[in-house]
């Protein structure tokens, strides 16, 4: 039995809610406001947040914080399908896309991100433009980068899905949810992209509905 | 033969160094400066940046960026002496705070340690008071939390050294070469980070030397 304490829209729980998906686990998800994070995910290890995973199925009970313990634990107990590949240098490039989706997309969670959760979900504040403008800015400098990959390669790193797709994917998705994605600025990466949500382990996030807010009107279709 | 392109105040390039000395391996270091990156890496890689490592002593050449997919790859090919922990819940654990320590300490480099190479490395100007002010106390909550994991562990993830000990020790070293780490403050970290500082694999980080620049006085006492 897995167990997911996660926030819908966040990239980061999409992603290991996509490796779930692609490996075909069943899961239980519960569910964390991002700003209100419970006492219990703290007992489980000092200072976790989500997302957070418990695997009580395995030999001994595991609980792992993060996307990076959390899906290299899942590469390791659910061999197969394989998210990183055999072929060490292929797993180097899956691993090192993976993990620059993280970090170059994490300006664009603080900005545009965080300003349409306050704007849309917390029904908090306008959003402040200067932080969507500085959003946006990042999202398409980032897109570009992506389409290059996109253009000449199947996949993110290669020739075969990997934790790079899942994670760029997850990403996007969280943006698009509010309708923030330029697609037609880069063909590639909605190509691309087209093709990553085209899976089944995509479906529940194109179900996601998250409180009172109805997501763009594309976000859920196959052909956008 | 391993070569790495790395800048020697770099955290990151560190947790790589400390990871190759823990498990005894010859390295060939080639240093790159941070705000120069040379061409030859982003050939290597589309968008590839310092820490790079090659390996061709492999069965086939590879190329691998970033600490996550350097470091995963030695435990791979270098399976001892293990930095991630064989026991599945031990490995979730040194993997939540190996990351822990990177994402926490970001802030830590975007300010105090960015500032202190203008100032002393780069000579650019003097430093801004408000980001050192930021770097500081960004440091300061860091060690605190840190310190409570000290107290009550031998070493940051439980009962063995981990990347996440390495990861950890390398961000402190690195604040500590410009003498902005307040050991006083915490001494169980102050005790943990003796322990790794007095490791054989930490003697080359204790021996650079920057430029024109000093270390702090204490930098390489064992004793400080």
């Amino acid at each position: 039995m897995k167990r997911l304490w996660h926030w819908p829209i966040d990239p980061l729980a999409r992603t290991v809610r996509l490796a779930l998906g692609e490996k075909r686990c069943a899961i239980d998800l519960v569910s964390v406001l991002p700003w209100a994070q419970p006492e219990e995910l703290a007992s489980m290890a000092p200072g976790a947040r989500a997302p957070v995973m418990v695997d009580t199925g395995a030999e001994e009970k595991v609980s792992a914080v993060g996307t990076h313990a959390i899906c290299e634990y899942l590469e390791e107990a659910i061999p197969t399908p394989r998210l990183l590949p055999f072929v060490a240098q292929e797993r180097a490039e899956a691993r090192r896309l993976w993990r620059y989706s993280e970090d170059s997309f994490a300006d664009v969670n603080a900005t545009l991100l965080t300003e349409r959760v306050n704007q849309w979900v917390r029904r908090a504040r306008e959003p402040d433009s200067g932080a969507l403008r500085t959003g946006v800015h990042a999202l398409k400098s980032r897109m570009t980068f992506l389409n290059g990959l996109a253009e000449s390669r199947t996949y993110m790193a290669g020739r075969m899905l990997t934790l790079a797709d899942l994670s760029i994917a997850a990403h996007l998705s969280a943006y698009d949810y509010f309708g923030d994605v330029p697609w037609d600025m880069t063909p590639d990466l909605k190509a691309w992209y087209s093709r990553i949500k085209s899976r089944p382990s995509f479906r529940p996030l194109l179900a996601d509905k998250v409180d009172g807010t109805r997501p763009a009107r594309h976000y859920a279709d196959l052909d956008f």
